[in-house]
């Protein structure tokens, strides 16, 4: 059994409004040393795979049909084992 | 300057209805080894900090005041410095 932890963010090209929202309300309460606040989304999923390339290979293709948006989103993948007790 | 990524997900004991939903659009596209689907935010801050010790903490105070729900969610942060080209 893999976990695997997905981060999705928008692409550094497209205008992220949430994290310019976020940036301000950081900023107004003086937090003045941060910028480039950006949002996206993280997802855990439970894989039941053979090896953990073949667990990165169902994330990839899991972000690719669903999770992520091809055109406005980039992902990264990271996936442990979890040792199952007995 | 140092790059802040911080997750944020609901507590394991709190259902996450996004995660199912998620879970059970996967499950039809065929991608039946996948359980245990768990939908959080993901945060990258740019902090201008004098140190990764300083720049955790900022990420830190950020989520206990705006970022993440103490009561109903948990965060883990990871700083890597960025070397800035002149």
């Amino acid at each position: 059994m893999y976990k695997s932890k997905i981060n999705i963010s928008i692409r550094k090209t497209i205008l992220d409004p949430q994290g310019k929202a976020v940036e301000h309300s950081l900023q107004s309460l003086g937090f003045s040393g941060i910028k480039d606040t950006r949002i996206g989304k993280y997802i855990e999923l439970l894989i039941d795979a053979k090896s953990a390339e073949e667990a990165g290979e169902i994330s990839r293709k899991a972000c690719e049909k669903l999770l992520a948006n091809p055109v406005m989103e980039d992902y990264s993948i990271i996936i442990t084992e979890i040792k199952e007790e007995n």
